[in-house]
C-alpha cells in the first residue's frame, strides 16, 4: 500500500468512522455472541499472499462488529465513560503518522515540550496548586501515564523508593526486605482494584480503611490505623484518597486526610481517575480541596474529558521522587543536553520505555473545544445524571444508593440481592441498555453512569422506562410465584 | 466538531499525513531546538472559546514540526526502528472510533478474541512451539503488551509470585519480605535496561552475568553464578535471554541457557524486543531455537514488523501463572462468563486495567502485506545491513564491532573513543542522519540501524559517504593538532 492507496483508503476510513459514530444508536448496545465466536470465522493462519482491503473492510462488519460492545452508544451505561471526540481522533491520526517514540528529550523535543506544556494547561484548568506545575523551572510537573493503574503504581514505587532511602540512611545495613515487610500503604475500602494491585506489584501491606456513611475515608478511621500499626512496629508510608470511587462516585475527605499524611510524612497519593474532569468546572472545583496536601495527583482525560483513550495525567509536586526511583542511564539513551536540568526524560517518569505523542490528543481538543466547551460537555452529563435520579427518587419501589453528585447514579429496587440481580439480569438480556452493578456495604446494587457523547435527555428517559417496564415484568413474576407458593 | 466536519478534516488530515510520509526524506531528520523552544510559542493556558482546525494545522506545521525528530526517514539509523505502515494506521484509525476499552471479554468480546486469535497467527509465523498458542483450549496464550519493558516486569512478578508461594507452602510462616531478600534475577550484562528496572520494582536483586567473546550469555558464566549464589542461601528464580541485544544485537545462548533453567526450575524469559520479528524468515529461525525451554516470550511488532507502536506481543505457557499473579475480581468487572474457562480477561495479564483495541493493527498489516510481504520486508532491511557492513569492511581507517546478523552495524574508527565520540558529535551536528552509540567491552562504539520503511540502498550509500567524509575531515584535523604540538 503506497501513499496514493492510502489517501483513497484512509478517506474510505474516514467515512467508516463518521458513518459508525452517526449510526451507532442504531446497533445493539451488548453484543450477542458467545465465547469462542470469532475464531472459526477467522482463517487458522496468516495469509501468505495479500488479501485486499476491501475485503478487510468488509470483514469488520462482518466479523468485528457483531462482536463489539459499543462503548460510544447513548444506550452505554456501563462502568465509567471512555472519551471519544472527534479532534482526539484527528490528532491521534496525526500521531501516528510522526510515530516518533518519545522516551526522552532528544529521541522527540516537540513530545516532550508539548506534553509538559499541555500538562501545565491541564493543571490550571483544574486550578491545582502551583507546586504542581512544571512552568519555566518549577520542581513539580505532570506527565501523561498509560491509566491510573500506572500512575498509582509510579506513585507508590517512588513513596517506597524515598521512604527506604530514608530508613537505610537512618540504619545502615537495614536490608530492602527488612524494610518492604514494615511498610504499610493504606486506602478506604472503596477504592479501586488497581490500589490493591500496586501494593501486591510493589510487595507491601496494603490496608483498608472502612469507610464512612457516605463511602469516604475519614480522618478517626485512619488516624486509628496508623496509631495501630505504628504501635506494631509497621511504618506507614503512602495513602491513596480517591475523589469519586468507582462503586458509587463518592469522595475521601482531603481535607482531613491530607494533614494528617503531611504530619505523618506519608506520601498521599490523590486518585480522581473518573471525577477530576469535572474539576474544571469552578461549581465543581471544592471537590478537589485539599489537594495542596498531596505529593502526586491522577485523573483520567481519556474518561470524561474527551481525549480518546489512552491519556491518564498525573501531577507530582517533586519531579526528582520519579527520576530518584526509576532512573536508569544506559549509553544508547544518552543524550547532549541530559544533566543540563533543562530537559525532561520521561522515561524516568513511567513504566514503559516508549511512549507515544499523546499529548496531541490534549492540545487539539483544549483548543477545538476551548475550557468553555469541555466545561458545557461535563455539566451536561451531571444534569442528564440527575435527570435519572429524579426518575429513581419518583418510584417508591426503588431507592438511590448513594449521593449523586456527579454523572452516576446508584440505585436499585427495595427488596432483595436476588431481585436486583434479577433485574440487572433481564436488563443487559433485553440488550437495549448496558449496566453494570456493584457492592455497597454488601448489597447488589446498579450503577447507571452517563457515558456517551451523545447521550441526550431522551435516551435517558427511554433508558429509565425501559428499566421500569423491566421490573414490573419480574416484580409481577414474582408476585406470581408467592402467590403459588402460598 | 460533527461528523459531517469530521468527514472533511479527516480526509485533510488523510492528504497531511500521507503529505508527511512521502516527503519525509525532504526534512532534516533531527531537530535544531533547543531544550525549552515550544513554551514561548504557546499561550500560558488553553483557550476559553474554541480555535479552528485551520489554525491548528498551522500550528502543527510551525510550531511542532521543527521539533520533532523524523524516526521515519529513510536517513534516520538511531536507536531501533520503530514500526510505521499505512494498514495499521489504518487499523488505528478504526480503533479510535470503536474506541471501545477492552480489559476483560464482556467489555468488548471482539477485542479480546481477535487478539489471541491474532497472537496465534503470529505464535505460527514464528513457529513458535505448540504449547505458547492458546488453540481451542490451551494453557498458554497470547497478550499484547504495551512495550517489552512490561513484559519483563510483568514475567518477573508472575515468577516471583511462583516463587513466593512455592516457599511458604514448603515454609509456612515464611514472609514475603523474607523471601524476596533471598530471590535472584539474572540477565547478560548486554540485556536492556528495562531488566534491571523490572529487577528494582519486583524488589529483587537483579546479577549482570558476564557474556562471552561474542557478547552472549552462555552456561559457563550463568551455571557459575547460579552454584555462587544457592551457595550463599540465595534463591535463583528469574533468567531473562536475550535474542538481539539493543547494543550489539548480540543473541544469547538459548540452547545452553534453557536446559539450565529448566533443570533448575527456574522461571525463563525470553525478550527478542527487536530481533524477534526476522524469525518469521526461515533463514533466521534458528536463532529462535531454544524457545521450548522458556516459560514467556516476547518481541515487538512495533519495532521491526509494520505493526505501529504500540504492539508488544507476549506469549506464556501456562496462562494461569499470569492470572495467579495479578487476579483481582471486583464486582463492577464481574460478568456472566467469568470462571466458564471459556474466555480470557486479559486485564489479569498487563499491569493497567484500560486496553485499547490492538489486535486490529495486526490483523490489518498481516492480511495486507501477507507473510511474504513481511518477510521481503525483513529480508530487505537485512541486505541493507550487510551493504553497509561491507562499506566499513572496505575502508581500513574502521572497525566492524561486532557480528551483523540482523539490521544493525556496529563500528567505529580504528582510534581512541575521544575521536569516535568527536565523529559521532560531527555526525548529528551535520543533521543529516541520525546515529546514537552505544559501550561494547568499554569502548565508545556507534551503531547504525536500519530503521526506516523507505530506506534504500542509495539512502545507506550517502550515509556511508557522509560518515567516511566527516571522518576525514575529523582525521585531517586531529592530524594537523598532533602536527603542531610536534
Amino acid at each position: 500500500m503506497n501513499a496514493s492507496d492510502f489517501r483513497r483508503r484512509g478517506k474510505e476510513m474516514v467515512d467508516y468512522m463518521a458513518d459508525y459514530l452517526e449510526g451507532i444508536e442504531g446497533r445493539q448496545v451488548y453484543p450477542d455472541v458467545q465465547p469462542g465466536y470469532l475464531r472459526p470465522l477467522i482463517p487458522a493462519t496468516a495469509p501468505q499472499e495479500p488479501d485486499t482491503f476491501e475485503d478487510i473492510l468488509q470483514d469488520v462488519e462482518k466479523i468485528i462488529m457483531p462482536g463489539v460492545t459499543h462503548w460510544h452508544s447513548p444506550y452505554f451505561f456501563a462502568y465509567f465513560p471512555t472519551a471519544s471526540s472527534y479532534p482526539a481522533m484527528l490528532a491521534d491520526m496525526l500521531c501516528g503518522a510522526i510515530g516518533c517514540i518519545g522516551f526522552s528529550w532528544a529521541a522527540s523535543p516537540a513530545c516532550t515540550e508539548l506534553e509538559t506544556v499541555m500538562m501545565d494547561w491541564l493543571g490550571k484548568m483544574l486550578q491545582l496548586p502551583e507546586a504542581f506545575l512544571a512552568g519555566e523551572a518549577g520542581e513539580g510537573g505532570g506527565v501523561i501515564q498509560g491509566s491510573a493503574s500506572e500512575a498509582t503504581l509510579v506513585a507508590l514505587l517512588a513513596a517506597r523508593t524515598k521512604v527506604t532511602r530514608r530508613l537505610q540512611a537512618a540504619s545502615p545495613g537495614l536490608t530492602q526486605g527488612a524494610v518492604l515487610e514494615k511498610l504499610v500503604a493504606y486506602a478506604s475500602d472503596q477504592a479501586h482494584s488497581s490500589v490493591e494491585r500496586a501494593g501486591l506489584i510493589g510487595g507491601v501491606k496494603l490496608k483498608a480503611i472502612p469507610s464512612d456513611g457516605k463511602f469516604a475515608m475519614r480522618a478517626s478511621a485512619l488516624q486509628e490505623a496508623l496509631e495501630r500499626d505504628k504501635a506494631a512496629g509497621l511504618i506507614p508510608f503512602f495513602v491513596v484518597a480517591t475523589l469519586g470511587t468507582t462503586s458509587c462516585c463518592s469522595f475521601d475527605n482531603l481535607l482531613e486526610v491530607g494533614p494528617i499524611c503531611h504530619e505523618e510524612d506519608i506520601w498521599l497519593h490523590v486518585d480522581a481517575a473518573y471525577a477530576g474532569s469535572a474539576f474544571i468546572c469552578p461549581e465543581f472545583r471544592h471537590l478537589l480541596n485539599g489537594v495542596e496536601f498531596a505529593d502526586s495527583f491522577n485523573f483520567n482525560p481519556h474518561k470524561w474529558l474527551l481525549v480518546n483513550f489512552d491519556c491518564s495525567a498525573m501531577w507530582v509536586k517533586r519531579r526528582t521522587d520519579l527520576t530518584g526511583a526509576f532512573k536508569l542511564d544506559p549509553v544508547y539513551l544518552k543524550h547532549s543536553h541530559q544533566g543540563s536540568g533543562l530537559i525532561t526524560d520521561y522515561r524516568h517518569w513511567q513504566l514503559p520505555l516508549g511512549r507515544r505523542f499523546r499529548s496531541l490528543k490534549m492540545w487539539f481538543v483544549f483548543r477545538m473545544y476551548g475550557v468553555k466547551g469541555l466545561q458545557a460537555y461535563i455539566r451536561k452529563h451531571v444534569q442528564l445524571s440527575h435527570e435519572f435520579e429524579a426518575f429513581v427518587l419518583q418510584d417508591p419501589r426503588f431507592e438511590v444508593c448513594a449521593e449523586v453528585t456527579l454523572g452516576l447514579v446508584c440505585f436499585r429496587l427495595k427488596g432483595s440481592d436476588g431481585l436486583n440481580e434479577a433485574l440487572l439480569e433481564r436488563i443487559n438480556s433485553a440488550r437495549k441498555i448496558h449496566l453494570v452493578p456493584c457492592r455497597l456495604r454488601g448489597q447488589f446494587v446498579l450503577r447507571f453512569a452517563i457515558c456517551s457523547r451523545k447521550v441526550e435527555s431522551g435516551h435517558v428517559r427511554l433508558a429509565w422506562e425501559h428499566i421500569r417496564g423491566l421490573a414490573a415484568e419480574l416484580l409481577a413474576a414474582e408476585e406470581g410465584k408467592a402467590e403459588i407458593k402460598s
